[in-house]
């Protein structure tokens, strides 16, 4: 078969290019086609939709291998996906998968998560994106169920491709044995008690971020947060659209 | 009146606690209420909703005056608003605005925009906010149309809130005279052209993040960038919903 008759994975994560997560997917997705991947060279989680204005991006070609090539990027993981689609690649690549995170991007997190924000960059630019996360924050987590889970959606949106301005966002629970994927819609609710006070060595105050996360629909079986509890996989679809419609159309009479 | 019975307008930006925009914003709303402002040390345009995870915030006091607060702050726009809200304030304001930015957030500028980032922020919290931009990068751009739009959309937020889960995202055309208020719908379409490769003196390739945008539905008179073409200030309310409730249907039968 010809290189270029092979799919063509693009892979990210916010955890940085050597996080186990991302690894183990790369293991468990080699079958799928041809692979290359472009990392954070360090963990950039809590980036969002980052991107470095006012600095250069560097990259640094780590690995090359039969179907399998990885670049390490300074960036953050929206300027990995800009420069691989805008540079680093030869022709677009068939899906975006960003993960496998380590620890969960459901609910609310999909607004501060750099694992999402790469999907949802990968969406912008027309690649059907998929953002994998697991629920432990563990760096040394037992992904073998997320990579299962992410495999199988990785392959059904190969063979259908997703909607424009549609992408999607898998969260898997920590258990050894997951019970099966929902479709679900993102959980209402936001993170309390996000600040700590702390001295410095100095006496000077500073402050950390923290916090928990407070469901705000807890009985709602249609969310990814009750399917995670439940011991589901959640997948959920995301829009890049952000306007409400409907409340659009309620103040329409504020316009002069 | 009482101190606690003014309005309570938390400020914040992302080009800086002494970006032009800003403070003339706060010069144009003093008469609303009670002002404290908490923004970033420094310019930081492009930071999305990214959080500081690794590092400790740090914030200094620089100005109290009747009815006015002035808090720098060493993390994020977000960062920001998430320390005014658990930390530096000692009640929940009544409306948040963020800006006037330096530059456009029209389209798919509301996914990379510090500015929007800190107002999504505000929304998350259940404050009600409003980002506030102009369509000139300039650090002496002309703000008096922009405060003057802003004021009035902010003094329509404070009279009657905001639904939960929604905020607004405005945008004012760098032209001498607004034509008056457009409500829209966030124009589709992306960034391209996005990288462009540089030597370092060194001699070693490096890459800058630049682009132009796109807009993909250019005819469309609801929306933003329509509005701000033609001369109009450009008001989209944004949801933090990112579902895609019609996809969700479209694939339920993905679960197992």
């Amino acid at each position: 078969m010809a290189k270029e008759s092979k799919p063509l994975l693009l892979l990210t994560n916010d955890d940085g290019v050597h996080a186990s997560g991302l690894n183990e997917l790369i293991e468990g997705i080699r079958p799928l086609g041809e692979i290359v991947v472009v990392a954070p060279d360090v963990s950039r989680s809590g980036m969002s939709s980052a991107i470095t204005a006012f600095n250069p991006l560097h990259a640094a070609l780590i690995k090359e291998e039969e179907n399998l090539t990885v670049y390490s990027c300074s960036g953050t993981p929206v300027d990995c996906v800009k420069l691989a689609l805008n540079g680093l690649l030869d022709r677009q690549p068939d899906v975006l998968l960003s993960g496998i995170n380590h620890g969960s991007n459901a609910a609310v997190c999909v607004v501060y998560s750099g694992t999402i924000g790469a999907a949802l960059e990968g969406c912008i630019a027309g690649v059907p994106s998929l953002g994998i996360s697991l629920t432990d924050h563990s760096p040394r987590a037992n992904f073998s169920e997320a990579v299962k889970y992410g495999k199988t959606v990785a392959e059904k949106v190969l063979a259908t491709g997703l909607p424009k301005g549609i992408c999607l966002n898998l969260n898997i629970p920590n258990i050894p044995e997951v019970k099966g994927l929902k479709v679900c819609s993102q959980t209402k609710g936001r993170w309390v008690k996000e600040i700590q006070e702390m001295k410095m060595p100095n006496g000077k105050t500073v402050y950390w971020l923290t916090g928990e996360f407070m469901n705000e629909d807890p009985g709602n079986e249609q969310t990814d947060e009750w399917a995670l509890n439940a011991g589901y996989a959640a997948l959920v679809p995301l829009r890049i659209d952000m306007t409400d419609y409907s409340f659009l159309q309620k103040i329409k009479d504020w316009e002069n």
